[in-house]
């Protein structure tokens, strides 16, 4: 089984780097986009990241992806991929809401910046689980700016976490940001030490890698009532699927 | 006062001809974008009109507009050009669903194609009117073949409008396509002739248009917590924007 | 075309003086109520404005406006009103309400009294915008208390706008009291001052009436299977609509 | 214990008749109300029933009645009189629909008309029960003429309730009219012989009034957070009241 | 007219004595059950104490109760008992909650301890009342220990009230475990006396027994649409009903 | 890796046979109850299988088993295992809700018998895919009937599918009985040939088995906040955890 996870950015190791995940019956392949953000926070980010994401997609699908992972917890291009594909396509976003909401009562997202939660609760509200997310709580440190100082990253999930457990009453938490990774293992000792083994800590794009690699199992894929292959149309200025319909 | 609207599609005409909205003291242009899909009816096309939206709108605001009007139901961009301008930016699926709600205790939308009901179902669910919206009808015909048999349109609509009224008890109607305009004018006539005279029939982009307007008026605009400027950042294979934040 | 503006209550100068709104194509006339109460912040003297009101209305009709506006953020009356009339009746909370909706993500109200929080709230669950509602904030004076000390009313909208907006994550406000008109030009400049200049402040008259315009522009009006006539009937101790039913 | 039924209307003889609903150690009274429509089916009926309803309820408290019911599916005035009263105040449309809830998964009301579809609908809305509400459905009887026909009404009403139940998925039904009073002892027997002998059907004014007498017995009232003493201010047209603050 | 009160607990005493609410036409008697839990505070011990209360219950059909009340805010069994029973079985949960939502804009719960919030929370959902219930708030001392110490438990709750009151703006309170009745006297004087009479505080097994007799009353019981009698089916392990299905 | 199914029931061979499910690195063991019903069709049902369903969890749990899968789609006793456990607990009906809540926009679950339906509703409102959830479809045939006439049963899917598909607008579908297993290979066929390939069927064990197994991989677990270990407390009757608290 191949999965390819797209990280929808223009940044070379921005997301898990390409062997984190890699399981023995499954091979994970990782890839970045050609056109496109640095990276994403914000919905204008994630409307220029959109021909890029179409594009890589469609170039692991003729290379043999058995399922594709989108790595940013703001989901850009689900919709349309699984309308362009028919092999699954699994967003960083809705799997780690989905798994928090099916671990808990209710859990929170904690994420880079404050501009993105409108983004975050929209998709709630999409995704259906809107009455399970208590609070999306921001860091407050640019995408970019994670990877420079992991200490001052960690503290301040920490003390979101707490804000979050104690104070919003969420009882599971997904790191909001695919910039994030290697955060998670850290955050979780500090909670274990202060006596929230029990907290579920969900790492979104582990999350979907498994996720996509169950749908794979259990032979299923997107609808194609929700997301129909797209009329055959000329699209101009786009090379991806030009004037023929994707598949 | 100046309004420009955006039909974020390359085909010439479709939507409203340029001078049909003009009034005395508003001056209302429109253009179509340079890239992008013929048509929007999927998550697919709407993904590739944004970049032609976003520079389409960039360049109405540098020319002078006072508000942006996104002349498609789907709304494509409409968050993005909210976060990337500071003038009003309106969608024509939210306005349109938003005068249906103040007027009525329940409306319905008329669409093109069923693949689009759950692009309408979800933007409803995130303009916070999803308990108004009592359903959305398809006459399963496609946005370039309405222009060909305005009969035939007129005819699917007025069946349609009947089985939201009489079936789904929705008590007033949205045009759903924004290349139906033109068949509001005959299938208003029709709903009068069999005593639904009192079944307010809203078109989507006069009723974008106006709220435009109320909101230069109002010296209102989009809230910038929502929407705040995109961070400057390098964003490959785009001059809109370039590495610099828009205005 | 001619907007008349009904302030529900006995005493003359609450609410808009009576040329403030008055724009070039639009005239807009302002009344009060004969019966009823001084002034409104409960569902009782609500109860005791409505006979007042709908003859007021049914009077503004009959001397040719165009549409009505309900000035009062409690909307007494609107949908009594909508039933006796066929042109545009539009209240300034649902309004107000409306465009705080369209404009941001979540928005809030500042209310005079606490007491009112309930009707405020579920107004927006009758409206379908009870997700877009964050809060409703009281700055605790009394409604006819509102003129006399301006300078308490700024500081004090002031300090529940500042806890709106960081406290609970609303991303618009709506100026929760007719009586505070005034207020919304000096209150804005604090928000300015204090960096909160992307925020909307929306003043619910105002709101009202630009509505009401376009209302009466897209040649809509609200539906009359959510609001038809009332049957004719004979209606003991109230002149207004007498034995027949009113127009 | 005294329980007192306002029927808000100026017919006597629609609703209970005055001996009916007493009970051994529970004396009920009825009255009907001075000024006000002859029945209630729309919102400008309702505004119009209001200022006769308070005067009403006011008198019944001042002759030493323990507990007030509204005796209208629309309960006019429920909250203007809580807000006026501290002594238990119960609207016939909020206590059947409570009582439903908590005996069936899901119920539907059987209307008189369809006009009253959006108010009941509302109500259910501000109740907190619109998720167990699964349809209103309407006979297409005006109020004033429902005794004139009994037999066609409990045609309709089993009919109705025959697609409430199996075409809604409506596990219990209410009564929607208090002029339908008379009616649920031949409705249930026709929806026992057809089978539904386990499907409650509410009766809505007896429904209010056991609620009633249980909260006197239970010591409890209508929160006066909820619904505080209205302020004294002048009221003008109105003795009710007056001046002065009602208790 | 006899009510069956049932404690689902093994341990004597806990909840309400005997005697406490009989009154003159309407005989309350009280048992425990033989197998089960000490008590209450968990989906584990709701679980071991349904054989117990389903056999409790049936025994108090077969003796001629009217009506069953299940003594525990939890619930338990009470679908299961209205399946199997076609008399009145009425949960001190859901009785509280619609009472509290039927005299407030909101309410808040009482808690012995936070574990039990989710199940709270979650009966609320079921029961259609979500929108109403402000918060679930915890006094954080265990059932069993509630005896012990009446000064701490009552100081405790009156904490937790005016956080509901004032910080969750709940305009009515639930004591929120059976255990704590005898607290509900003490705790009424202490808010009374901080100015709080208004707020009405709802001891549940007293709302439970007095909506069981106005159901009698009404000649009401549960839906058999809802509840329909269980399969005749062999059940291993438990003579409750045995392999005949029960009445 | 280890995963026991338990089929909550005595009826041996109801569910999944022994070594369907087993795949290279994961062993799947199944097993049914020794005290309870033959099979869960009513909420009574459920809780007689409670203790049994907990005995067999716990020894699961004692023989080394790494995740526990609930195989019936009322998730009996899932809360309670997930307290009593630390391993992760998969309902059948909670994972399969949520498979198909992330494949499409709507869902459709078709059962056994019209009785369950509040069951399956009140679980999706609880698991927070209420709007997810379209319709739940009977197909009326018992339980345990099932497996007596496999081509009546798969008739009977296939027309409540179409029903469910083209009616309700469900866009995936889950087979709503674990004894329907073996059908959903023969209903997938149908469903190919009638143009429906594109609509996900899902089959509610395998999902469990995949996202327990998913669970263990991600090295996550239910919270401990919302499911914490039951008080050690004297439980009388049941062996199982006895006085002490489980693990």
């Amino acid at each position: 089984m191949k999965i390819h996870v797209i990280a929808p950015v223009t940044t070379a190791g921005l997301g898990a780097a390409p062997d984190v995940h890699t399981v023995d019956d499954c091979e994970v392949t990782h890839s970045t986009i050609a056109t496109g953000p640095a990276s994403i926070e914000s919905e204008y980010e994630v409307a220029l990241a959109l021909p890029g994401t179409i594009a890589a997609a469609l170039e692991a699908k003729a290379e043999g992806a058995d399922a594709i992972v989108i790595n940013c917890m703001c989901d850009p291009g689900l919709a349309a991929l699984r309308e362009a594909l028919t092999i699954p396509v699994v967003g960083a976003g809705q799997a780690s809401y989905h798994v928090a909401s099916m671990l808990a009562h209710s859990f929170a997202v904690l994420v880079a910046e404050a501009r993105e939660i409108p983004i975050y609760e929209n998709n709630a509200k999409i995704y259906g689980l809107a009455s399970k997310l208590r609070s999306v709580r921001s860091i407050d440190i640019p995408v970019l700016d994670l990877a420079a100082d992991p200490d001052r990253v960690v503290d301040a999930l920490y003390r979101e976490s707490l804000a979050a457990i104690e104070g919003d009453r969420a009882d599971a938490l997904v790191l909001g940001c695919t910039g994030m990774q290697g955060c998670d293992v850290r955050l979780r000792a500090r909670l274990d030490d202060a006596g929230y083994a029990g907290v579920p800590l969900v790492e979104p794009v582990s999350a979907a890698i498994a996720l996509a690699r169950a749908f794979v199992d259990l032979h299923l894929a997107h609808s194609k009532r929700t997301y129909p292959l797209p009329p055959a149309k000329a699209i101009v200025g786009f090379d991806i699927g030009g004037t023929r319909a994707p598949v």
